[in-house]
Formats: structure tokens, C-alpha cells, sequence
């Protein structure tokens, strides 16, 4: 009989949103084994077993419980090991403004993006205000703190850092910038500084990988060979 | 000067978001302040102040903090208010599992029965396909429950609660049905479950108002004289 780890997380190596979970693991300093799918065309039977809502990775599977939803086995990873790093604010204020911009990243950042990323011409343009837009926004939840968990990596971190290694990619590609000096100085700040956390530097994907296959990926949305 | 009270709620007497947190704030027995907002084409500057972000009620603002997006609020209200009555579970799991059909509610459940009411012919058949589906499958967390959240009313309940009550008068307006005996036959005993909870029962809204208000939204979808 093959070993079974007690954590066993669902991944794909190019997926921003595994890559979340993997910060929330390494953070806490827990040990998973790795298990890489081919998404979206080829997923294994086990992830379809393990997730047959939404079937997506990632899937975080603890104790053989699985789990579904980045930023929800971000908080049960935070109120399960307990001790040593929090990832997510201690007061419940601070929580809940952690959780609203989360959402609000993932609602309005992430489909703004998507929109520049695969529409061209005018349809592009209006995306692209409203990427932007965005991100101008978000920016506000740093108020002047390091991270936007504060001196450290939170929660909100885990949502949002990824942007940090993807943007630039995306923004290459399409020719355009939405986080920049102009727009959104201190979020551009921001991400030069999150790239720069050891732990985050060591567990980025190889940039010209990710480069090829989103360059890949925005041709077959344009073309309509791919659809969300 | 006016008397400030503690918890100020910027609701609207139609919308079940907004009433989900009423519900949250019932079940713990906080007394609030409600303020009804006419939306969407005549919000107030407190709004705009209180919510720049989203410019959305529900906003609950407590001790002069504003807070914004319904289940959020919900968890904040949980966490804050700790005594007497539970709204998420006290697993970790369990908690993940709330958190994580609750965003499919609002993810899926919530689009495609729009979608439904929103579209006709060919278009609205392949929604209504699309709906049924996520009802059934919403259906499986109830696991043999009395509620969602077991023997009591909780997170989940709170999230889906009020399709109990909207979604017949969708379906009657639409002249077709979404969960009924056939396609979610636990479900539909659910809706006539949570319907019976006294606290539930009370606070809802007139049914013919919520008529009149639907049918003449869905009338306004359909001509392209509003926009979601």
C-alpha cells in the first residue's frame, strides 16, 4: 500500500489559486504531498470524486476530508493548525474587511482582467477602464501598511499576490498596463515587495512557462476555442 | 442631536440580502436601527459614504463602522456577538463546507435563476436546465438535516433561507418551475420548513409587493431598461 500523507493538495502548476493554498500550507509550515492535474481538459478521476460540484482544483484533502474553494481551505487551513503564523486578522472587524476585499478581488479584479485579456478593440478599452478602476480601488485596502495583512502576509495577501507574478505576464502580452506607476502606485510598490517574501520567490511557477501558456490560452479564448 | 444607535442596518424592504443579515441579527437577538435605501436609482450620500466600494446595501454599521457584503456581515456578527446562539458551525470542517455551498448558492444557484427570469425561449429553456441542476445539487448538503445547519437554523440557512420564499414567486412569474417535488423534492420540504420558523415567517415582506416588484423588474430585464 502506497503511504498516504495526511494533506494532499489538488493543484495545477500554472494555477494561481493552488498556488494560494500552497502559501497558506507553507506559511503554516505544514507538509502536503502535491497532486498536479490537467486541467481543464484531462482531470483525474479522483479530483472529479473528490469535487463533483464545481470539480476544480484546488482541492485540499485533510485527514481523506476534501475540501473545495482557495479561500475557503485558506480559513479552515488558518482554524485548524492553529498555532504559530495567523493568516487571518485577529479582530472581527479587521476580519471581515480582509473577507470584503478578497471578494471584491476575485469579483471585480479578476473578471476585469479576464475581460482585457481576451476582448480586443473598444470592447477591450472599456474592460481595460475598468481594470484599471479596479485596482485603483483595491489599492485603498493597503492604507499604508507593508502587506495588506499589515507587517506580515494575511489572508488578503493570499488572495491577492498572485497578481504580483501574473500581471506583469498578462500586461506583456496584451501590450497595455493596468498596475502601474500612474494608476496604482502604491499596489505596483506593493507587488515588487510581496515578489521579494522568500517564501513567495521560492514558490513561483517558471516565468516563461507561464508566459506561453497565457499567451496560449488568450489565442484560443480569441478565437473561441476555449471558453471559460 | 439624534440618538446614534449601536447597530444601523442600510437594508432595502425587498432585497434578501439584505434580509439575510436582519435573520443573523434576530437569531442573536441585537436590537438594530434599519434604514430603508430606495435602490437602485435613488441611494442615499450615507450609503455612497458608508460603501464607496460597492455602493450596495446590506451595509450594517456597528459602533460607526461600516461593514458591506451580506455574508460577510453575517460571520462578522458571529464573531462578535459570541454568546447565546451559533451561526456557523463549530467544526472547522463543518465551517468549510457552510462557507463553501454558500458561495455556490450565490455562485451558481443565484445566476442561473436570474438567468431564467431574465430570458426567453431557447435561451431561458437552456438556464432553466442550468438552475434545476444547481438546486439538485445544492439539495445534497442538507444530508437527511432538518436545516442546513442541523437541528437549528445556521450560515447555510441563512445564505439560501430566502429562495424558500422568493423562488415560488419567481416561478410563478415565469410561468415554470425551478424546485419543486420531482427535481428537489427535499428542498422543497426545506422551503416549507424554514418558512415555518416563527422568527423566519415574521420578518418577511409581503408577497404580493414582492410580486408586483418582480414581475415589474423582470419586465424591465427583458425591454433592456435596466441592467443588473
Amino acid at each position: 500500500m502506497a503511504e498516504i500523507k495526511e494533506v494532499k493538495l489538488f493543484g495545477m502548476w500554472a494555477s494561481p489559486f493552488a498556488l494560494r493554498v500552497e502559501w497558506a500550507l507553507k506559511l503554516k509550515g505544514i507538509e502536503y504531498e502535491y497532486v498536479n492535474e490537467d486541467i481543464p481538459f484531462n482531470k483525474s478521476e479522483e479530483l472529479l470524486r473528490l469535487n463533483p460540484v464545481t470539480k476544480k482544483i484546488p482541492v485540499l484533502v485533510h485527514n481523506g476530508k476534501p475540501l473545495a474553494e482557495s479561500m475557503v481551505i485558506i480559513e479552515y487551513i488558518d482554524d485548524t493548525w492553529t498555532e504559530d503564523y495567523s493568516i487571518m486578522p485577529e479582530d472581527p472587524y479587521d476580519r471581515a474587511q480582509a473577507r470584503f476585499w478578497a471578494k471584491f478581488a476575485d469579483d471585480k479584479c479578476i473578471s476585469a482582467t479576464f475581460g482585457v485579456f481576451t476582448s480586443i478593440g473598444e470592447a477591450q478599452q472599456k474592460m481595460l477602464q475598468e481594470a484599471r478602476d479596479a485596482f485603483q480601488t483595491l489599492e485603498q485596502a493597503l492604507c499604508g501598511k507593508q502587506f495588506f495583512g499589515g507587517d506580515q502576509i494575511g489572508y488578503l495577501d493570499l488572495a491577492i499576490g498572485w497578481f504580483a507574478f501574473w500581471m506583469p505576464i498578462f500586461e506583456e502580452i496584451a501590450s497595455l498596463s493596468i498596475v502601474d506607476n500612474e494608476n496604482a502606485p502604491l499596489l505596483k510598490e506593493y507587488f515588487a515587495r510581496i515578489l521579494d517574501v522568500d517564501m513567495i520567490k521560492a514558490s513561483l511557477p517558471p516565468r516563461d512557462k507561464i508566459y506561453e501558456l497565457s499567451k496560449q490560452r488568450q489565442e484560443q479564448f480569441l478565437s473561441g476555442q476555449f471558453k471559460p
